[in-house]
C-alpha cells in the first residue's frame, strides 16, 4: 500500500489512487496538471494530512512543468504554488510542502540563473525525497509507540490515518502495524467516521488486506464499547498541532477523546513532527474547514434526509491538549506540558 | 402526524406507516396478522418504545381475532401474546402492552363464559384507549418540560422519540414542541443516529413538517458543536428506565450525555411512567438488542464497507442516572437521586 501516490517524471503525471470509490472499486486518478492535483485534493481523491502534504509537493512539480514556455512564468508558478497551499484549510501540510518548495525556489534563484525545467527537476527530487521521508516517519511513529501497546490490547482509530493518509504505512495504522508486527496480537475497532465514512471504507479495507482484526463500529456506538471494556488505547491521526498540544483532527475525535477520559482510556495522537504548526499558540487558531451540506444528507447518491433541512458539516475539530494522553511522534513520545515537549523539539 | 398507527377493526388490519422508506416515500404497511404485526416491530417498520407498545397492542388483538374458531384458541391466543411481547429484547412497552392485555384476559375469564371474539372486542378498546393516553402523555411531558426550556435554546436530540416513536407528538420531539406551542423559539439540531438514521430520515422530516427549524447533524459532530457553545439542553428519549434511574435508548444516547457533562449542559430524559422498570434495581440488568451486521454495513442496498468485515452492531446503550439532570415524564419532572424520585410513583 505504498503505491497509492505515484508520480512518473517522463509524462509528467501524479497517479492517485481514487479513495471516495475504495472498498468497492479500485481505481486511478491521474492528475496532468497543478489544477488536476489540486481537485483531487479538494475533492478527497486523496486525504489524509501526510499525503495531501506529499501530494501537493508534486502538484509543486506539475506546476513548475506547466511553467515551461511561459514568458511569465515566475509569476505563474508563484499563483499555481499559493494555488495548491490553499487547496484545504486545516491540514497544516499543505502549505508546509509548498513552504519548502518556495525554500527550494529561492535558494535556486539565489545560486545563478534559473529555468522552470531545472525547478522541475528539484521540486521533482524534493516531493520524493519528502515521500520517502513520511515513510520512514511513519515506521519511527509506529516503533516510539511500541511501549505504549500491550498484547492483546484493543486499539479504537477514527477516520483514517492509515498508509492511504501517508506516503505509506499511516500513523495511527503505523501504530498499529509496528504492534502487529511485533506479535502483539492486537484488535481493532474502526469508528465509521461520517460524514466520507473512511474508516468504514478506507480503515477497514487497509486492515482486512493486512490481515488485522478488524471490526467496523457506527461512530455514535464508543462509549457503549468503551463501557464494555472492549477498548484499551485510542490512537487518532493529526491534521495540524498546535503549540500547545491542541490537534485538529477528523471531526468526532474530540468526542471520542471526552468518552475515552470518562471511561480512564488512554487516548494518543499519532502525527510527524511536520504536522505540528508552532506558530500556533493554540487550537482555536486553526482553520476548520466547513464543507458541502451534501456530503451529509446524500450517501452514493441517495438523500438520506428531507429536501430542504440544513446540515453542519465542520470537516474537523479540535481536540484539547489536556484531553491526550500523549504525542506519539517520528521523533519519540511526547508528554504534557505539550507547550514544553513540543517546545523543546523546535528549540533543537 | 397521528395518524402512523390506524387499526381498522372492521377489517381488522393494523395500518402502519413504513418508517423505513421515510423520508423519500409515504407507504403504508399493512399488517392482518398478529405475526405481519411481530414482523414490522422486528423490521423496524415500526420503532420507538411508546408506538411499539401501541402497535404491540393492537397485535394482540389481532391474534385474539385470528385464535376465532380454533379448538386451541386459548393456547393459540396465549402463544401469539409470547410471541408478541418479545418481538424485541429492550423496550419495556412490549411487555407492559402485552401484560395489560394478559390482565384483561384473566378478569373476564373470571368474570364469565369468554371466546375469542369477546377478547378481541376487550383488546381492541384497550389499544384504542392506550393509544389516546400516550397521546396524552406525550403532551403531558411538554407541559412538564416548559420550565426547563428559555427562549431561543438549541436543543439537541438522538434518533427519533417524535410523533412516529409514540402514537402522536413524541416525548423529546413532545418537549421541542411544546416549547416551539409557547412561542419560544427554539431550534434544534438532530443527531442522524447511525446505523438506521432515524434522526436525519424522521426526526428532521417530522419537525421540518411542522416548520420547527432543525439542522442535520453527524453523530460524530456532536462535540464539536458542544464546544463552540451551539447546543443548550440535551433531550432524548427512552426504551426502559431502571428503578435508579439508568436509562436504555438508542445506542449513541450514552456518549451524548458524556459530552454534555464535559460542556455542562443540562441532559433530559423524557418518557412515560409506562417506560420505568421498577422491576430492575440498574441498567445493567436491562437486555441490550444485537441487531445484524448489514444494517451498519450496507446503506441503501449499497456496501460501504469491505467484504468480509464484521462490525459491531449494539441497539442500545445504558445512560448511567449520574449522567442525567432530570427525567421529564407524563408525571412531572423527576429529579436524582432517581431511586427516591422513582420510587415514590411507584408507592403512590
Amino acid at each position: 500500500m505504498e503505491d497509492h501516490i505515484v508520480f512518473n517524471a517522463d509524462i509528467p503525471a501524479l497517479d492517485l489512487l481514487d479513495q471516495r470509490l475504495l472498498p468497492l472499486e479500485e481505481r486511478r486518478f491521474v492528475c496532468r496538471t497543478s489544477q488536476d492535483a489540486c481537485t483531487a485534493i479538494k475533492t478527497m481523491v486523496v486525504r489524509g494530512a501526510p499525503a495531501i502534504g506529499v501530494s501537493a509537493a508534486f502538484a509543486c512539480a506539475l506546476a513548475a512543468h506547466e511553467a515551461e514556455g511561459r514568458k511569465d512564468w515566475e509569476s505563474f508558478l508563484e499563483q499555481a504554488l499559493a494555488e495548491i497551499a490553499q487547496a484545504r484549510p486545516t491540514a497544516v501540510n499543505l502549505s508546509w510542502a509548498v513552504e519548502k518548495m518556495q525554500g527550494i525556489w529561492q535558494k535556486a534563484a539565489r545560486e545563478g540563473e534559473l529555468t522552470p525545467a531545472t525547478l522541475f527537476r528539484l521540486f521533482t527530487e524534493k516531493a520524493l525525497a519528502m515521500q520517502a521521508e513520511d515513510i520512514a516517519s511513519c515506521r519511527a511513529i509506529g516503533q516510539a509507540s511500541l511501549e505504549l501497546v500491550r498484547p492483546n490490547d484493543c486499539i479504537l482509530t477514527h477516520c483514517n490515518a492509515g498508509a492511504l493518509a501517508t506516503a505509506g504505512y499511516g500513523t495511527a495504522l503505523g501504530v498499529v502495524r509496528a504492534a502487529w508486527e511485533a506479535g502483539r496480537n492486537i484488535t481493532v475497532i474502526a469508528d465509521e467516521t461520517r460524514p466520507l465514512l473512511q474508516g468504514a471504507r478506507l480503515t477497514a479495507w487497509e486492515l482486512h488486506r493486512d490481515g488485522i482484526p478488524v471490526t467496523l463500529a457506527c461512530d455514535d456506538s464508543c462509549a457503549c464499547l468503551m463501557s464494555r471494556g472492549m477498548v484499551n488505547l485510542v490512537v487518532v491521526g493529526a491534521d495540524r498541532i498546535a503549540a500547545n498540544g491542541d490537534t485538529a483532527n477528523k471531526i468526532g475525535t474530540m468526542g471520542v477523546a471526552i468518552m475515552a477520559r470518562h471511561f480512564n482510556i488512554p487516548f494518543y495522537v499519532a502525527a510527524p513532527v511536520s504536522t505540528i504548526d508552532a506558530s500556533l499558540a493554540s487550537g482555536d487558531l486553526i482553520p476548520i474547514e466547513q464543507r458541502a451540506r451534501e456530503e451529509v444528507t446524500c450517501i452514493n447518491g441517495r438523500d438520506i434526509a428531507p429536501q430542504g433541512v440544513n446540515a453542519f458539516n465542520f470537516a474537523f475539530d479540535v481536540t484539547p491538549n489536556n484531553l491526550i494522553t500523549a504525542i506519539i511522534t517520528d521523533r519519540g513520545l511526547l508528554y504534557p506540558p505539550y507547550t514544553d515537549s513540543i517546545g523543546r523539539l523546535f528549540v533543537a
